[in-house]
């Protein structure tokens, strides 16, 4: 079935590994996030890192970014992003709800990036005063919901905006590990040193069960994020095994090697689909031209994808798809 | 360790069948909700109710108090409860997050059970009047904060209460296998024959490793539950697994068989506290008085559990705690 | 100074007849919105608009605004509205804070206008589930940002795709005096009859010291907005002197009147404009090209207004300011 | 009329000095709080209370109390106030609904005094985790809810509770100046000389029409309370007409000989109420017992007030109800 399923990493199984540390943490230890595993994330974040990292982990990517993002706002100032950020499209508002009502200010870019010119209007703007919302955070996506790569050069030209602005920088990385195999560079270089105050890092879609880790680069810097965690009731009492997956996901760097897998995969059908492709092909998602009669053949065939409005597909390769598994479908989109 | 570990039933380990049951999960099935196993709760739980039933799953107790709440609630309204309700006292405010500010209107009551009559002069208290909060929920917890089992017949008279007043009355049910296994009665006696309208059902002391139902007796009643989940994040994608272990606590009543295990040691402690305790023991926790220096004495003896104020402990009992397994506290508790 | 001021209707003074309304309230009657002025309102309007009206008083737009779309949609929710509307760009975020976190959605459109076929598009284009936000009302305003007036017949088309999608329509009558006046229709026509849900009636720019009204035709349907009211600390214990101040505004259609000469005066700015004009003058604001160094003349000849954006600004005739008043800046810029 | 109003001063006439004001503010000023007016309040609030003062005026004393609260206590924290509070009694969660949820910890004391023992004790009992609510500020009544007034010592020992705390001490003043009038003291005695951070000053119950300040000692101390009032809908587009209300009832002390009118009134009936008294009368407020039978007796002679509970009553005396205007209450009393 995996040959078949290409309508989200979402649906992803657990990898094996994770499966295993989640018995191998099935012992006695204490409650909530105090246990030896929880304790011990700071310290592998900060090495993977390559800087000092304050972790904390929630069961979702709705969860991590909204906590970060209500962190870094009060409830009368506003997140700029992409208008097609999954935080304003596919989060039923959860940003708003945890900062108590923080509007989302949307910007235009191709691919869903932001686009930097557009990003300077809009701050420039915005009159200084009480009547209008004010910006405190800008949140970019990578890699993007149109599966395209953030460069730390690129990332790099938000910060300044932002540093000058005086807003913090968030990425939602539900896709980090794919944007981080994609460019083969270290993921300080597109985090922290890039100018990121805050990632939410994925590891459900990568081969985790339920795992997001919210790190904060040099601290997160204030009181509440723990309030919020737990207000969102997102404490959970038997952390260690939310915990015990981050761990097995870093060990001998897992989450980049399933993110290489299903990047792969991703090349593999981008030969097949030619031109029809819509955006480049960077991380593990493509968007395709596909006529109504093709999208049906290919589903008549097992295939299950999304459409992406009229005349497109959103097609995702998960850490279990590698490019052996993806070569029916390669096969029958060249064959269209 | 489990045979020192009494300071929470929160750190028990995780029941076999539910390890397994996240192993047989472990397999390609669509996201969120949508999976089989979380589309099958509905029918599970209205059978174990003998009514229908409208289930939601979310990974921790103060998520399912609190969106339950704030379903029955808005804003400007409150919530009935006693005092040193668990909602009250150690959920950081969740239940005002989630509803947008209700306020918490406490009421004392011997045992943390709500006291009929406060209720009911409180009730005739409150002025009808926009200046005045005005409750549209009760929420009662059984087993209780001391452990103390609401019988049919008591949670009946609160239920009159709040039809009465056109109140909606919920169960926090953190320990609800524990009062239903004290009772020896069927969950339908304890719920909505006696006229509860929700229950928070927690599997996670009691064997899961992170699942509870949000049980709604005839539906939930309107719109709003869904997003509520998805806006807190807690719409997991990869839900299948939280469904899973749920599923595996409801086959062959686990969660009852565990449930009479952590009752069975907790009457076996209570035997050996004699006069020390505080509060009858009905389910899996005891309160009882001890001193400073008996506390330390247990404490050196490896022991591990909450003072409770001055001069007074807290011991729980946990699912994988049998009668034999807490032999050496009774025994340490009788030699003090 | 009247014949300088032309920033803002918001700095107007206050019409005579209100004044002296206010010092005929300054007699005992009960507090609140119990009095007999507060209480006489429903019938007042009811009879203005020629059906059954709901109404309650406030003293700010933004707080009328908010307060109605906080009672037609749940945080979880959306309002669409236009991109320059004055509930998105000038009220800091207000109805998310009444709304608990409701979204707003915004759509473009020539001069505030939306765009009826974006709006249908944008529906359209909205996935009825629990991942995106639902929208549950439509906003519009009239007169517009850009002082244009909403006929009947253009409302009628975004009410038919309210009704059709479940949505409420609420119409921002900052300026709906300066509406009605332009058309010369009936209030019922560009309201209720037109498919108009509930109106803030503004008129506080049009003659008043700070009073708005919130018209809930056929009544508001349902508990929560005088909560609503209270919570926002709007209730007001002298609230007679709002209740005056509106009847003062009714008597012998002082609003019509006023709104009638503040009209007037823009048609007389508006023809001394020519083609500096950037959109049709149809209440009493004007938009105009103008250079900085123009600009900067007027503003030494002791002209007071906004600049709108570079090369532009907004000219706004008060009811305080008949042809005669405005005679000078007409001249001025005549001689540009 | 005026000899038969004992309800409250909520509904008491508006002095002659006030609405000579608010005629002479009509007239052009820019607008919001930019005008003249709004803009020397901080130096007349400096000077009165002969301290440095961040002012911000709002219609309502809800509003006051709501939009301080919250800017001292984010929505995760709590305010300690007395359980008979109007922050917690009559104000429909408006601090909540300001703060986002921010919880009130109620304590006991006579006469609605906050116990300063049972203040300790309660901060005593709160476990240092981020399970339970952490209170930020402490909210004191004066005069209080029973017509009691702070001493400048008595506000001592709660001021020195909350410092040690790391709380901010807020007093709702909506009657602060029948406590300042009664205790002969200068305002700065039992504001800020005594450890309170912040002040809801009332007007509106004495003499003004709807006029409160907020008045922060030693500034604010942080961003947010502009935007908490903007987003509240307080910010008036005329808001010279309560600066200006604030204005005549400072000039020549009106606040202070407005209150002493008052208090003298309540004097008078004390002599009249005898033993009836159920609270010291120190302001304007008394509670008296009173038979069914006697209370229907006066309101048969045309007085109006509340009953407070069985078998007793509060009688109001507002400003404008001097001994002579009281006397004819004060017969019937004695003649009961």
């Amino acid at each position: 079935m995996t040959a078949t399923r290409f309508f989200s990493d979402n649906a992803a199984t657990v990898h094996p590994a994770v499966m295993e540390a989640l018995a191998a943490a099935n012992r006695v230890d204490t409650a909530y996030d105090g246990d030896k595993l929880s304790q011990s994330l700071d310290a592998a974040f900060s090495s993977l890192f390559d800087t000092a990292c304050e972790i904390l982990w929630v069961p979702t990517g709705t969860a991590a970014n909204s906590i970060i993002l209500a962190h870094f706002v009060r409830p009368w100032q506003a997140v700029l992003c992409h208008e097609e950020a999954h935080i304003v499209v596919d989060e039923c508002g959860a940003p708003a709800f945890y900062s108590g009502g923080a509007a989302l200010m949307t910007l235009p870019g191709p691919g869903a990036k932001i686009d930097a010119e557009a990003l300077k209007a809009r701050l420039a703007g915005i009159r200084k005063d009480v009547h209008q919302i004010q910006p405190a955070a800008i949140s970019i996506t990578n890699a993007t919901e149109y599966g395209l790569v953030w460069r730390p050069d690129e990332i790099g030209v938000i910060a300044e905006i932002a540093r000058g602005a005086g807003l913090r920088l968030h990425m939602d990385g539900a896709r980090f590990a794919n944007a981080v195999a994609s460019l083969g560079c270290a993921p300080a270089d597109v985090t922290w040193r890039a100018g990121v105050d805050a990632l939410s890092f994925g590891f459900t879609k990568n081969g985790a069960m339920t795992a997001e880790a919210m790190v904060f680069f040099g601290g997160s810097g204030g009181a509440g994020v723990r309030e919020l965690k737990k207000r969102g009731g997102h404490l959970l009492s038997k952390g260690r095994f939310v915990a015990a997956q981050i761990r097995a996901m870093l060990t001998d760097d897992l989450w980049l090697a399933n993110a290489r897998a299903a990047n792969a995969g991703a090349q593999a059908l981008a030969a097949a689909c030619g031109t029809r492709l819509m955006h480049a092909v960077e991380a593990n998602e493509l968007f395709v031209r596909l006529t109504a009669v093709e999208a049906a053949s290919l589903r008549a065939q097992g295939f299950d994808f999304y459409d992406w409005g009229e005349g497109a597909a959103r097609l995702v390769v998960s850490w279990d798809q590698d490019a052996a598994a993806v070569a029916p479908l390669a096969a029958a989109l060249a064959a269209l």
